[in-house]
């Protein structure tokens, strides 16, 4: 079989590996497609390197069928269509006993801290598995881990049918933000610099705005009558966003932390005080989460086509993640089949 | 009677002026005591002379008696106890209209934006009076603002019974803050730099530790059996205390800011979205913060003996505010009685 490892020196490879067998308790799955994501660019630029053990197998977007069972794995068959929620958690930490397993003091992301998806044959712990339904492609069902991290962000929000909200940050988490919320009967209005970028969210029918163009809390008073917005999310990474965001929260309006911010950021506390807001984390997904993506997807709520850029085949991901560097593609799906 | 305004340059002067009659609505009260505040010596500083018109009569935490009756009030009668609680909404703006009137967009803080307590005889409207009930001493009494202050703060965090919450900063808001966390059942630790502060907060129960020892986060997994603190209430107003909220509270913890921070501070994002915190702002209290204060004091939880440094004549408000200034005392109560 074929498999992508990223070994150092921001460079990926893609080599001849021999299949292994299932062990206990775990499913071979042949994959079909994965996707590439933002932290998987982190990854490779050298950035995450106290995590992964090189060589690294990335990847932990992913949808494929079950090829092989592992010894003691009941409840599923060979051909099953599955995908995989990543997150390996001890049970043993404060976090898992408080019932927070999703972020255990000690997780386990596979595809980061143990080997992923970019390849054909990917022996995975059959409790991760979610199953797909009918009817859903394979090339949609790699959106299943996107779409449930958005899911959960807009959980995490609170936020409810007839809420005003702005996303700032028009990536593709930024976006899938900006569905389900639409999707709940919120009003989303998007800050993203990029034109290309708000072009593309206008064509998914969503308003946009350009948040440096210095009018942005002007823009959201007007549309709020006022008030400010309900909810906001902080999808872009930018300092200026983390200060813009309580700027345009309402009174007790609440700002999601979803992007990662690598150094401490100034936030206008005295907003936070004045305005009693309430700043949340989000982080990765539950399992009612990953549960919900695959309705949502499914039920076509998730506009995947427009989502996806590109679709490649394994031997050319050195070029995707190229590509995706270069902010040419939203998403860029890996088919991996021919690997198997 | 006699009466305190602040005339800016530092200078706070006691007059004598005509006693006006309450107009309608409004009752007039014989002010018994009134605490100075760290907003008080924030405006004598020339901090919030954009707020306050001059010369400025300020106070908000009083005590009284009912001494004559407005037109068209009802329900009151001369002779009863009261305080009041010092906020007057408009009503009509987006956040009243959310049921948010106490951090209302346009909010009247009567004491700070319109005439304070430090005055023989002060005319209030009727609707700001808050009842105290027979056995509740004037001296206690002139500490439910700031107890309600804390009751707020408490009720914002979502802490309860068993849980472990640490205080940053031992000033009257954050002993006050630890009294009620402790009466609503929490395990309270309190962080403070001040030995004086320590001695002060540990000769009423509670653990201290000196937050600037470098050893902050090690004493608060040790506590918690590496799980971190589930609430810290940030009321120091100290940047460090900002970033050591975020590294000590737990899984899912929630950081309250209290203090102000007038400029921007560097928060731990990263840890925000990691451990998925949450941060509330809490400002001052809504009418059941202010009932529950009384109930607290009136019950003797509150150890307010022990919080009362000082009382003196209003003639002698100036050296007052100079004893705080110094940090030589936690709460000067202002005997206004003389005055009337």
């Amino acid at each position: 079989m074929q498999s992508a490892a990223y070994v150092g020196d921001r460079t990926i490879t893609v080599d001849e590996a021999e299949a292994v067998a299932p062990g206990p308790g775990e499913v071979q799955v042949a994959v079909a497609y994965v996707g590439i994501c933002g932290t998987d660019l982190h990854i490779l630029h050298g950035a995450m390197d106290a995590r992964v053990s090189l060589p690294a197998v990335i990847g932990h977007e992913m949808s494929g069928t079950i090829a092989v069972l592992g010894e003691g794995v009941a409840d599923w068959s060979v051909g099953d269509a599955v995908t995989v929620m990543p997150l390996a958690w001890d049970g043993t930490c404060p976090a898992c006993l408080a019932g927070h397993q999703h972020i255990c003091q000690n997780l386990d992301f596979v595809g980061i801290d143990s080997p992923g998806a970019l390849q054909g044959r990917w022996n995975v712990r059959a409790d991760l598995l979610v199953a797909l339904p009918e009817g859903l492609s394979l090339e949609h069902a790699a959106l299943v881990e996107p779409v449930a991290v958005a899911v959960h962000d807009v959980r995490r929000s609170g936020l409810g049918a007839g809420d005003r909200v702005v996303v700032l940050g028009g990536g593709p988490i930024g976006v899938l933000i900006a569905v389900v919320a639409r999707d709940a009967g919120a009003e989303v209005l998007l800050g993203e610099p990029d034109a290309g970028r708000r072009a593309a969210a206008e064509a998914l029918g969503f308003d946009c705005t350009d948040p440096t163009s210095g009018n942005l809390t002007d823009t959201v008073e007007a549309w709020t009558g006022g008030a400010g917005a309900d909810v906001v999310f902080e999808v872009s990474g930018a300092p200026s966003a983390v200060l813009a965001a309580t700027d345009i929260a309402r009174v007790r309006g609440t700002v999601v932390v979803v992007a990662i911010h690598p150094q401490p950021r100034p936030v206008n506390l005295q907003r936070v005080f004045w305005r009693e807001l309430t700043i949340v984390g989000a982080r990765v997904y539950e399992r009612t989460d990953f549960e919900r993506s695959v309705e949502l997807l499914h039920a076509g709520v998730v506009p995947a086509d427009a989502l996806i850029t590109q679709v490649v085949p394994l031997t050319e991901v050195a070029e995707a993640f190229h590509t995706l560097e270069q902010g040419r593609a939203m998403k860029i799906l890996v088919d991996c089949r021919a690997g198997a």
